[in-house]
């Protein structure tokens, strides 16, 4: 594949900790929710077999947070979502997924409920501010609406533990997954939650000012040595292994939680009020025809344009959404969207991958 | 400024147009609409001045075009904008800010009105598909949503005329200025408009139909040597001195229309009903603080990371938003917010670039 760079612009918003980034040697970014992610310090491949030895910092303040207050604030966060959220415990964070009324995924946010009335969205790539706005004008809530100028710092690995001690004292190591607090560091505080997009795990430090977030993020590499930390960022081929999925890559608008495998988070015979509701009443009864599964690819590269996955007669069963390359397996791993005829674990299938003829298996997340 | 690669992903979506686009040697791209808009070919210097006396195709497919449709589709588009469209002619694209409940502008769109109960909004970056979903949905609106697939070539320069003619005809040069018909190529039929993000004139082929893009662009290249047709890209430099202005770079959510000059786009006084009107009202009542204007800039090169304009004391009167090198001016161009006091024709002001003291001088649009 060609390498492009990418053009750099106001548009293409930095994070406070940019300038540390590029002095750090990052080589590639992607754009999310309007901002830079980085993609690359050294390879893939050496940054996944870091990352799950020992521990690295991500810049993943393109996770926006989309804050909402007001006397109808738990209405409006209940009205995008099919999770139930009535028991929901400030406190705690919850993965679910926003859904239009046609039943359709429109973003797979962290939860934040730190007050009855007070919510933050931690939001994947795609503008649920004008979702949230364009509901609350439509029905005259009182609600206020903006992003919040906070920037994450995620702490990922297994030596997360002990360096995230080192600085925030033994209380840290307590957190619950999907449980957030405050920790104190010099004179600043901190929301820290026990979360992270990999399966290695860790924290997220949501950082509210600019000047706290540079002081966490050198003192973490003052004393970091130690535990061999390493800027790094979300790694592909660990994300899809662990079935972590990736809103725009896996799934879209176009998909509804069922083919998602978000069955858990779908309460339909719950008493709350949401958008989806009867749309997604009617999807299940009628049963989902595709779901999301996980691939191995008997390959080591693939192209993008690669992504019909074919029964052994070359009918389209499924189409490959993510591919990385696995160091554990050696060969490609992938999230792929599969004919529910075929969503079997170990069912094999084909590929044209540059003219050649490549085998591959179906598996169940996580691909182990 | 340091180069870096873009990592591509399913998320960045592809065009119709991509493969062919990097095999005519694109060097680069930023994202947009979570797709891939190309930014260099040669250089900005180059494409500059190519523009501004031959022709060029540009694939800006990134210009989603946000299909709104059924008995309440007047009335949601019209809930989203300032302008007043109870006016508005089949046959005619207008360019109107979308605009929040609190007056803020979060897309700057052309609109095409198909029929009375059919609109598509070719957006700006930003997901305009979720605030008309959120509307619809919190209002009962009968209407259906959705991001129609279609693909857009712009054909820009002064040579665009001719080189159109030779493909559809005489009729279409008798288009007029946002106005737009179906024109014939082959056994195909495209919706055309006398539009783009250039002030050199041309017109925009809007494509609903992947082999008929790639045909009529193939048929482009065939026959464009004649008029020294080149692939690129929408010109920074040029739409900065014509005073285009870029959502997300130029203004964003906090923005009004009054400070981005739309006055003329911002009906307070007609019978329609929008979601920001009593915002606006009281923004207008109060006066507005500061304004986007031109700016030239006394040297060759600038960061991304230089934006406060200064006053004779070092006050800071305005923040920087696009900038490129003019090689008319020879030296930068750029649009910034300033505080409205300073908004004057000529008036000068410093910026510290690389810790030298440069001079600048502001100007109304176009930059002339």
């Amino acid at each position: 594949m060609n390498n492009f760079n990418i053009s750099k612009s106001r548009r293409l918003r930095s994070t406070p900790f940019t300038s540390r980034i590029e002095k750090q040697g990052v080589k590639s970014y992607t754009v999310y929710n309007h901002m830079l992610l980085p993609t690359t310090f050294s390879s893939p491949q050496d940054e996944y077999l870091h990352l799950k030895k020992d521990v690295q910092i991500w810049d993943v303040s393109v996770q926006r947070e989309i804050e909402i207050s007001g006397k109808d604030a738990h209405k409006l966060v209940q009205l995008m979502t099919c999770r139930d959220l009535s028991k929901s415990k400030i406190g705690k964070c919850y993965y679910l997924p926003l859904i239009d009324s046609d039943g359709g995924i429109i973003n797979d946010p962290l939860i934040y409920k730190l007050k009855d009335d007070l919510w933050r969205i931690c939001i994947a790539d795609s503008d649920v501010l004008l979702f949230a706005k364009g509901i609350a004008s439509g029905r005259n809530l009182n609600v206020s609406i903006f992003e919040a100028d906070i920037d994450t710092l995620a702490i990922q690995g297994p030596k997360s533990f002990k360096l995230m001690e080192e600085v925030f004292g033994k209380e840290i190591t307590k957190l619950k997954f999907f449980n957030y607090d405050f920790f104190n560091f010099r004179k600043n505080k901190y929301l820290i939650s026990r979360s992270g997009f990999s399966k290695q795990g860790g924290f997220e430090i949501h950082v509210d000012n600019f000047k706290a977030g540079l002081e966490i993020y050198d003192y973490l590499f003052e004393i970091g040595h130690k535990y061999n930390l390493k800027p790094s960022c979300p790694n592909h081929p660990e994300r899809i292994e662990g079935g972590l999925l990736s809103y725009g890559n896996d799934m879209h608008i176009n998909n509804n939680p069922f083919e998602c495998g978000f069955d858990q988070y779908v309460h339909l015979d719950s008493d709350v009020e949401f958008l989806g509701k009867e749309s997604l009443k009617k999807i299940k009864n009628n049963g989902i025809k595709r779901k999301l599964m996980g691939v191995k690819i008997n390959t080591k590269e693939i192209n993008l344009t690669d992504i019909n996955l074919l029964d052994k007669d070359n009918n389209i069963i499924g189409d490959l959404r993510s591919a990385a390359y696995s160091p554990t397996f050696d060969k490609i791993v992938g999230i792929a969207m599969i004919k529910i005829e075929f969503c079997k674990d170990k069912e094999n299938f084909n590929m044209l991958i540059n003219n050649k003829n490549v085998k591959g298996e179906i598996c169940k997340f996580p691909i182990i």
